[in-house]
């Protein structure tokens, strides 16, 4: 695809090389990221960071990301203070807002209504998560983290061992990361979800007939066994039928320590989209894998401010830019980046 | 008016030629609103964005007005996350907040707060409007679309024939126009309401004294028949004293694209405060007309920008200095302003 | 201490020396603050300003203190839009905000959360307040100020005569403040507080063990009359065991000019941490006393922009390079901050 001032609203736009162009960029935007150096290449633009649903770690990222490309930042934090409730629609607001920036972030509760507000959008839309639908720089944060952690191994993408575990029926992360691992080669899918959480039987299909091996169990000890990465994402139990459904599978699905010790080859590489559930009666990544160094949780939050800069200076056109514009960075920082 | 250090509170502080200073100096901001070029004049100062009310579009409008102009933007987004739930007046608040920043736009539901505030600040406060009383830099944004559309066919503000249509009682834009227009000569006003919901009897005679024809009537699609603007705002049907009240008048003030050709001159500009209620049931001004270059509204928003910009640099005195802070702008823009 | 790359968690960190370099630092950083002019030394470093909790004074001060210094603000106005309300740990949102900025200031509704946050922080942390525990930026504020108000009658802090006045048993600021006095010499606390409110005895008993003279009352008048300086804090009513009692001691620990001229030595200073409840039924301090020179309770917040960016300057070790990055203020700005 062609990246200046296009929309990135789904990861289905992307063919396997727009996928390395976004990871060859995204390596070339870390160094400003860890605060190595400081680059004022968008200094008098402006991200429109529009986020009609609460968060903070999703927004915070894309702020930061245009940030540190020297850019500014305006931004809507919740759909109550917008004139959305007032019947605006779509359009309008699109209009309006995209007036004001050079480009756009935006979250909103509503499956499409991103894509239908780039439709009217006069400057780039980043999809930032658009409900149960879409959410791209989560999903090409995650197929980075991989291919970080595989290179630290000597290995590529091609032939990845992966255990997809938790919610695989309505998790949005989960179906994205499929979608993208489809463009590489010779994908080995262990699905570890109960019964009625599982894949959706036409991503499944689909990995299948593109060449890849896909696997369905409830079992998690036996799946994590021969994997290179394991996947964890949260079950809410207001997801099952019924409230004894739910407690039939409470903590089956939870990952400690001792699970990884007994099971896991050595460096397995574990992994999860965030927010972690860490209430003792959650348990589906227990703290005491804190210490465990092939838990890249917080690297994957890391990435995401490189993919999401690498995002803004595709659309805007300004990759060859960014190290002319750079400054050597004068202020405390200790190495405080994990090695990734 | 002498601008540096005053505070922007009401249309009334203005004769004809602060207007027209204000719109010569949004002129001269348009190419930086356009992204054709980039200043940094007042890289270093900081706005105290302070919206003790919910808002989006003004909100983020004056933002981006300062980021354009290279300052930066602090600001707080409604009134529970204020000290001013503990009792604090706004004296108090004034006194504090106006050491933080440079100017403060302001926004708060209370008729006659913003100049009460400002009266206590130690820096100028531009009213971004407070209750149903103000909102100065709407009418100037109002006055300098007609303007500008009036200017794309040749002709001045004098003589202007407008419609005003809608809730002429309650509409806080419709009176301060109104006020702003009286400054020019010989406007023909036609205003199109309820019989509950007409202009105040006060404005309609002040016009009249200054010598401008003002027409009052209830019907909608003669009044549009010979007239430059028809400018639309929400009736809002709890206005109404009674359901039966509401319901008798439902849809005799709305304006779609087939009642704009069967009565309207070509070429007849539409404009609204927006936002626009697109739900079916609303209807005050249709979707139909998004294709029709003669809806201004967007233009309006954009305009809001350059109004914005401007008072910005008239009360910081910074005017002469723009342009000498002037970059070229690298990244992706694409020609997607219309032109205005 | 040592201050680059350290936490700001509390005052007890701090030893009288330490003290003497922030206030040394806060007096550099007065002309940038004052707008006699610009410094761009954190041009490209992130403030990462976390509020779990409403605030709009502090927070706006974090912010504008590092714009202040050239550098950028991202920030978060309240828990709910928080993963923390998925049940993510401090540890977890501290391992991904701390990857995202150069500095955080944080603000949280749980005791000992900042530290707790910090203690997983890659960045440093200062905390903008945690629960009723800690709030050093406001302790420091008040005791520059202090220095500055008894500077001016060329007195130093030694020998200090202090009244604090109010409730002494919940006030988190009351509690700082003394610590950070108790470093000094020879400091005369006068406690005036209804016998349910008073200061903690451990506190006081620390304080006379330190050599200092504590007297402890619940009359306002006598206790004002021979000091340099009147602290009056916020009584709350529901603090109270019941109504009687709260109604019993209504009005007793209120000032006003007339109490003012009766009781206090000429040109005693007036203090409060804000916000001040203005409204006639609260009446702590009176508004009367707004035309009084000695009320000091804006230079007061005024101070607090100094210190923080003193705070900043110090944790990421630039103090030695902020003039370097000088620039004049080439916009309008009146002669508005008091002489302080």
């Amino acid at each position: 695809m062609h990246f200046p001032g296009s929309h990135i609203l789904s990861v289905n736009q992307f063919e396997r090389p727009d996928i390395e162009h976004i990871f060859a960029t995204a390596d070339q935007m870390a160094p400003y990221a860890r605060r190595e150096k400081v680059t004022r290449v968008l200094e008098g633009a402006i991200l429109g960071n529009m986020f009609f649903e609460p968060s903070t770690r999703t927004r915070v990222s894309f702020g930061c990301a245009f940030n540190l490309l020297g850019g500014e930042v305006r931004e809507t934090t919740g759909i109550k203070s917008s004139a959305i409730a007032k019947g605006e629609s779509l359009y309008d607001t699109a209009r309006v807002l995209s007036g004001y920036s050079d480009v756009i972030a935006m979250r909103h509760p509503q499956d499409g209504s991103v894509a239908e507000f780039a439709a009217a959008s006069r400057v780039p839309v980043i999809n930032g998560g658009d409900g149960a639908n879409e959410h791209p720089s989560q999903a090409l944060l995650d197929l980075y983290t991989i291919k970080k952690e595989l290179a630290t191994k000597g290995r590529t993408m091609d032939g990845l061992r992966i255990a997809m575990v938790g919610d695989l029926k309505f998790g949005r992360t989960v179906h994205s990361l499929s979608k993208t691992l489809g463009l590489f080669n010779n994908i080995h899918f262990i699905l570890v979800s109960p019964k009625e959480l599982q894949m959706p039987a036409e991503i499944v299909e689909k990995l299948r007939s593109a060449g890849h091996n896909v696997v369905e169990t409830e079992q998690l000890e036996s799946s994590i066994a021969q994997v290179d990465i394991v996947y964890l994402t949260r079950i809410q139990e207001e997801r099952f039928p019924s409230q004894e459904e739910a407690d039939r599978y409470r903590g089956k699905f939870r990952l400690n320590q001792a699970i990884y010790t007994a099971y896991c080859e050595p460096n397995t590489v574990i992994m999860h989209p965030l927010p972690r559930d860490s209430r003792s009666n959650a348990n589906e990544l227990d703290n005491d894998l804190n210490t465990n160094p092939n838990l890249a949780i917080f690297r994957q939050a890391d990435n995401g401010v490189y993919i999401r800069m690498a995002l803004f200076a595709l659309t805007l056109d300004v990759v060859n830019l960014v190290d002319q514009y750079a400054r050597p960075v004068h202020w405390f920082t200790q190495k405080r980046f994990e090695t990734n």
